[in-house]
C-alpha cells in the first residue's frame, strides 16, 4: 500500500480545486466545532484576552490511506484489549513487581504508587473502575519482505487522558462532507469513496462510557444531584475535544458534567465521611454535587504536580468513593514498563491476564518485540541482535526512563554498545522499528499548509467498567467492555524529505484500502 | 414590560457566576458554530492570511425579555405578510407607480427596474418566484398610556437577502443550553424558564424554503445535475450564518449548493440558448451544473455594483430560466418607499393586495403610522401634527431617500420645518415614533463585554414561493407559504445611558414574559 499501489495519493489538485477544498474545509470545520484555541504563537493572549477566537484544528486536507485489515483487526481486538488492561489494573501483586522496577528510576510512577499504597491503607471504597482507553499502533511492513501483508503493531497504549475522541469524529465526519461535495478528485481511480471512509463514532462511544459508570455508580446517598467531574488543565488549547464529549454527555445520556481545573481540585471539592466526594460550583455555591465519575483530562504528566498540594489533590480524589477514570492502579497499567514486558518475546505475561489461547495470540500480534539488555535469557538473545550491525539495523535502542531525543536508531546500536560498560545495558531495552508505509498528505495547520510525507498513527478506543475483586490477585468481574470508535493522526514523517514538518500532528481519518 | 415588572433583570451575576456564563457560552459557542470571521480590526489579514480563525458571533448573554403576545401575533401574521409581498410582487402595475416616484431620486431603485423592463421586453422565462422574507418589529407601548398592551410595530421589511437565519437557531440553543446548565440565575422569580425560551426553526425552515423552490423547477432538460446557487459577497465574515443553511440544505433535503460571489458570476454562469442558468464550478470545469434557485445574499446595495458589469451579471441572472429569491420585482417590493405607502393612515393600498379584512387589520396594526407631507388629504394632517410641538414629540422626520444620520426627532420638527420652504416639505416624510420598552443586557463582541440599556428587534422568516400571473395585474397563485422561524437583533440603546455602544447589534433569542 503506497503512492505506487494507488497512483499518485493524496490526488494532485490544481489550483482552483485547492481552493475550494480549503475554503470548504475551513468553514465546515468552525461551522462543527472542529477547533482549537490558537497557539500562543499564532494569537497572544493580549491580543484577545476575553479568548473567543478560534482556529480550524490542524487536520489533514486528504483521509490518509491505511489497510482495511489492519484497520479492522485494530477495531475487533479492542474488547480484548479492554480485558487485558483492566485485568491488569485488579492484579495489584502483579503491578507492583512491575512497578517496583520503576521505583527508584522514576519520581513520577512512585508518587502514583504511595497514592496507592495510602489509600489501600485506609481501604479503598469504591470497587467499580471505568477505563477509557485508547490503543495507538501503526502499520508495519516488513521491508525485507515486500510482498508481506501489512500488520498492526502497537505505539504505546493509553490508561488515562486518552483525547480526541470529540475531535476525531467530527474529522471522520469533515472527510465524508468533503467528498459529498465534490472537495476531492473526481476521478474514477481515487479511493475516496464512501465505501471506504470510516465515520468514528469516538465522541458517543466515550460519552456513553462516562454514562455507564454514572449510572453503575447509584442513587445519592444525600439526596445531593449527581454529576460526573471532568479534572482538566487550565488553559486548555483542546477544549473543543473535550466539549463535545460534555455536550453527548448530556444530550444523549441526560448526565450532567463539570469542568474542574485540577489545580482548583481542593478549593471546590470535599468528601464527605463516608468519602463521597462532593463538587461545589463556584457559580453556584448553594448547589452541592455529588461526584459519581472522575474523568481525568489532567494529571498524566508530571507537568500536572507543580505544587506537593497537586499530589494531596490526587490523594484527595482516589480516596473517594467517585468512579475513577481511571483509578490510580489503571493509570500505572499505561506505564512503558508494561508494554515492554508484555511484549518481550516468549514473556509469560499475557497469557496470566488473557487465558484464552486465541484472543491473546491476536494481541501479541500486535506487539512490536522489545527486549531487555539484561542477563536473563531474552538479553542474551537481545546483545546478540544489537551487536551485529546486520540485525541491528532493524531495530531502536531506548533508556528505559521516559523522554524522548535519546533514542540510538539502527545502525547506530553497535557502536554505541561497543563504547559503554556491559554493566549499564540493562538501562536500555531493544525495540524492533516498525516500518511504515510510505504516505503523503497535507496539513493545515495555524493556517499554513504543509504538504509531504507523513506518518499515520491509529488510535482505537475502548470503554471498560470493571469490579475489582478485592484481593490481590486479578479478580472481580468486567460489568461493559466495547469498542469506542477510531482516531487516526498523522504527522510529518522524520525523514524531512517531505514538508510537513516532523512531529506537528494533525487529526485524520481513514480510507481504507486492501493489501 | 420592564426592569420594574422583573426585577433586576437580566440577574446581577457574581464574578464565579459570570466566569462562568461567559466560559461555557464562548466554548459552546464555537463548538456549534455560532460564530463569524474575526472583524479586520480584531485580526488583520497578515495574521491569518489563510482565514482559519473565527471568533463567538456577537451574541448576547441573557435571552432578552420580549412580550409572549407580540411574540406570537408577529409569528401569526407571517403568512399574510407573504401574502402581502408577494400580491405586490406579482402587481407590476402598481409596483411601477410606486417605482416611477423614485426614479428621479434614487438611482439603485432605477436601475433594478431597468434590468426588469430589459427582461420583460425579451420574456420572462420562468414564472415561479421564491420569496425569503424577514419582517423586523420592535414592540411599542405608548407613553401617554402607560398601562397599554404593548404592540408590535414594523420597522422593515426585507425581501432580499435576510440573514441571520442561521445563526439564530443556533443562539436560541446556546440561551438554552445556558438555562439547562444552571448558568443562568437559579432564583424562582427569574423569567428564564424552559417554557419561556423559543427555540428559533429558522435554519431549518429557510432551508425547507429553497428546496420547495429547486423541487418545484422541475427536472434538467439537459441532464446536468441541479444546483442551487448562493450569490454571495467576497468576502463574507457573517459566512457561517449561510454555510448552516447549505448545510440543513444538503443534510436535510439532499440539495447540492454552491456559493458564487457576486463579483464572479459571469466567469462561471452561462445561460444556454433556452436561458437555462448553467453554474460551472471553478474546481470542476468538466462538471456543469444547472441552477434551479438563485439565492441572492449579496446584490441587495449599491456597494455590491462597483462595475458596469454588474448590473449585466444582475441582468443575466434575472434573464435566466432559474427561480430568482428575490426576482427583481419581489426586491423593489421590499423598497421603504412600499412600506410608506402602506402604512400611511387610510391608505387604500393594503386592501388591494389584502381582501380580507380581518388579516388585513391584523397587518395593518403592526404599521407605525408614516405620512407624506405633500398637498393629500393625509399630508395636510401631517402638516397640522408636525408643525405643533405637543404633537409633533410623537414622530421623526425623515428625508424620502434612504441613509441614516438625518433624521430630525421629535420636538426638534417644528423649528426645522419652519425654516423649510412649504415647497420641500414633501422631500420628507413624518414617521410615528416607536418607543420600545426600556431593557438590559450584555452583549459579548470582539471579546469585549458590553452592559446596558438595549433595543430589540424581532425578525420573523417567512417563505413563500408563488407563480405570477403573466399579466399586468396581480394574479399567479401561492404554491408554498409557511413562517419560518425568527430572530431576535439587540442592540445598545440610543439614549448612550448604558454601556452598550450604541448601533453594535448582537444575536439573541426572546425569553417569553406576559404584559
Amino acid at each position: 500500500m503506497g503512492a505506487a499501489e494507488h497512483g499518485e495519493y493524496p490526488p494532485e489538485l490544481s489550483k482552483e480545486e485547492e481552493k475550494y477544498l480549503l475554503n470548504t474545509l475551513k468553514d465546515w470545520s468552525i461551522a462543527h466545532g472542529l477547533a482549537v484555541r490558537p497557539a500562543p504563537t499564532f494569537v497572544q493572549q493580549s491580543q484577545d484576552p476575553t479568548g473567543v477566537l478560534a482556529s480550524t484544528a490542524p487536520v489533514t486536507l486528504f483521509p490518509s490511506l491505511f489497510p482495511r485489515s489492519c484497520f479492522e483487526e485494530g477495531l475487533a481486538i479492542q474488547k480484548a484489549y479492554n480485558e487485558l488492561y483492566s485485568a491488569i489494573a485488579r492484579d495489584e501483586t502483579w503491578l507492583q513487581s512491575i512497578v517496583e522496577e520503576l521505583l527508584d528510576i522514576d519520581d513520577f510512577v512512585a508518587k502514583l504508587w504511595q497514592i496507592h499504597l495510602a489509600v489501600k491503607k485506609e481501604g479503598y471504597v469504591q470497587n467499580l473502575s471505568l477505563g477509557i482507553f485508547r490503543s495507538d499502533y501503526m502499520v508495519h511492513k516488513d521491508p525485507s519482505r515486500p510482498d508481506s501483508t501489512p500488520g498492526l503493531k502497537q505505539v504505546e497504549f493509553n490508561t488515562i487522558a486518552s483525547s480526541f475522541g470529540g475531535l476525531s469524529s467530527q474529522v471522520s465526519a469533515l472527510h465524508k462532507y468533503l467528498l459529498t461535495v465534490d472537495a476531492y478528485s473526481a476521478s474514477m481511480s481515487s479511493p475516496i469513496k464512501a465505501d471506504n471512509l470510516r465515520q468514528s463514532k469516538s465522541a458517543k462511544s466515550l460519552a456513553k462510557g462516562l454514562a455507564v459508570a454514572h449510572n453503575a455508580y447509584g442513587t445519592s446517598r444525600t439526596a445531593r444531584p449527581l454529576c460526573v467531574l471532568f479534572v482538566v488543565q487550565d488553559p486548555e488549547r483542546n477544549v473543543f475535544d473535550q466539549r463535545h464529549l460534555e455536550y453527548a454527555l448530556l444530550e444523549e445520556n441526560g448526565v450532567r458534567s463539570f469542568r474542574l481545573p485540577f489545580g482548583e481540585t481542593l478549593s471546590h471539592t470535599k468528601l464527605d465521611s463516608d468519602r463521597t466526594l462532593v463538587y461545589t460550583p463556584p457559580n453556584s455555591p448553594s448547589t452541592p454535587f455529588e461526584v459519581t465519575t472522575i474523568y481525568f483530562r489532567a494529571g498524566y504528566s508530571p507537568d500536572d504536580y507543580p505544587k506537593e498540594e497537586d499530589w494531596t489533590a490526587r490523594l484527595h480524589l482516589e480516596k473517594s468513593r467517585a468512579i475513577k477514570c481511571p483509578s490510580i492502579l489503571t493509570h500505572l497499567a499505561g506505564c512503558k514498563k508494561v508494554q515492554q514486558v508484555l511484549a518481550t518475546p516468549h514473556s509469560p505475561h499475557l497469557q496470566r491476564f488473557l487465558p484464552e489461547f486465541e484472543v491473546a495470540a491476536r494481541v501479541l500480534a500486535t506487539f512490536a518485540p522489545i527486549y531487555p539488555l539484561d542477563n536473563s535469557e531474552a538479553g542474551r538473545e537481545a546483545r546478540k541482535l544489537a551487536a551485529d550491525p546486520a540485525s541491528a539495523s532493524r531495530y531502536v535502542l531506548k533508556p528505559q526512563r521516559e523522554g524522548g531525543g535519546n533514542n540510538i536508531y539502527r545502525k547506530a546500536i553497535p557502536p554505541f554498545l561497543e563504547k559503554l560498560p556491559k554493566t549499564h545495558w540493562p538501562a536500555y531495552i531493544l525495540m524492533e522499528m516498525i516500518e511504515p508505509p510510505q504516505l503523503k498528505n497535507a496539513i493545515l495547520r495555524n493556517g499554513e499548509l504543509q504538504r509531504g510525507g507523513v506518518i499515520c498513527e491509529l488510535g482505537v478506543y475502548g470503554v471498560s467498567l470493571w469490579r475489582d475483586g478485592g484481593g490481590a490477585e486479578q479478580k472481580g468481574e468486567i460489568l461493559e467492555s466495547f469498542e469506542a470508535g477510531y482516531l487516526l493522526r498523522t504527522k510529518g514523517d522524520q525523514s524531512e524529505e517531505g514538508g510537513v514538518a516532523a512531529g506537528f500532528g494533525a487529526v485524520d481519518s481513514c480510507c481504507l484500502v486492501d493489501g
